[in-house]
């Protein structure tokens, strides 16, 4: 069973998350996440010494829990399409709520602070990516493609619906095709079936 | 010739859009703008009564301008794909220099202020993209593809990089990447040649 000091930890993280979220990291102050937490200034300050502290801390448990953990499954030795469906879906319902999306936050924080801990994720879902595109060829599910193009189209192409999605109005559509676009990119034909 | 009211308004729209471009929409003041222009704040305010004015009035002179002007090279029956060669390396041009672009305050000025002018925009790019993509298919230099899926992996693949290319370090290879999808999807095999 977690500790108090550690369920505080994780009230901060959780009340933290909604306020980036909402308005992006540069407008919340430290006063904002005692308002939302309800902890004094001292109790809060126990824990995170500023917002780069507190957001820096949901990156890292967003990069640890991440649910799309391809490695895991092709050790299993999982089809590599049922690997990139049960990405597709994830990133799917990702697109289709912007409303959760750090996006915002994201773009504040590394333009105020440093770029090494956004480089670093960005590598890091690079490879992931990049990995399973090879499995997938190596295995004869996917086709033959430009690893690195697909690579960056998917990133990229999913960066750019998470951040427009909060600008503009976006259709489930757009983002279906996004998804599907992908798939049919990589899936050899014949053995296409519907996810 | 230019008026000086003319000229001034230039000046403002100019020294504004460096301003912008580099710090984003929300940490902008009207007396930053002054500083930049050397205008005193009355001969500002004659201009414009705020930052989000003088946003607006930088994004129509873009629209206005518009360097892609798909439809009056259709009009004037140039070849699809050359039309497409000419906006693909506008657009590699702009994902190059991520400082010249106003996507931090467009995201910025989106958030705080009504989503309709974003709308336009948007709807005007898809509607340009849709329109080349059925001219290239009609004149049979472009594959025939799900053209409302490709609009969207263009628009969105360019944006995700606009904005990212801002927050991690990205590789020429990337941005070169993205651009030669777009262009294999789109240009029949047998007519390619290398842009």
């Amino acid at each position: 069973m977690n500790s108090k000091k550690e369920r505080t930890r994780e009230l901060i993280l959780k009340k933290s998350y909604e306020l980036f979220a909402k308005n992006g990291f540069k407008q919340i102050t430290m006063k904002d996440v005692c308002e939302a937490t309800g902890l004094s200034r001292g109790g809060l300050y126990s824990h995170f010494a500023g917002t780069d502290q507190i957001f820096e801390a949901i990156l890292e448990v967003l990069n640890q829990k991440d649910e799309m953990n391809f490695e895991k499954e092709m050790s299993e030795g999982r089809s590599a399409i049922d690997i990139l469906d049960g990405a597709l879906r994830l990133m799917e319902d990702e697109m289709l709520h912007p409303e959760d999306s750090l996006s915002l936050a994201m773009y504040e924080y590394a333009g105020t602070i440093d770029r090494e801990m956004m480089n670093h994720f960005n590598k890091a879902g690079e490879k992931k990516w990049t990995d399973l595109i090879h499995y997938g060829m190596e295995r004869g599910e996917f086709k033959e493609v430009d690893v690195h193009e697909m690579v960056s189209v998917i990133l990229y192409a999913y960066q750019g619906v998470r951040m427009w999605s909060r600008i503009v109005d976006m259709t489930d559509a757009t983002v279906r095709e996004i998804v599907m676009h992908i798939r049919k990119q990589l899936v050899k034909e014949d053995i296409k079936h519907e996810i």
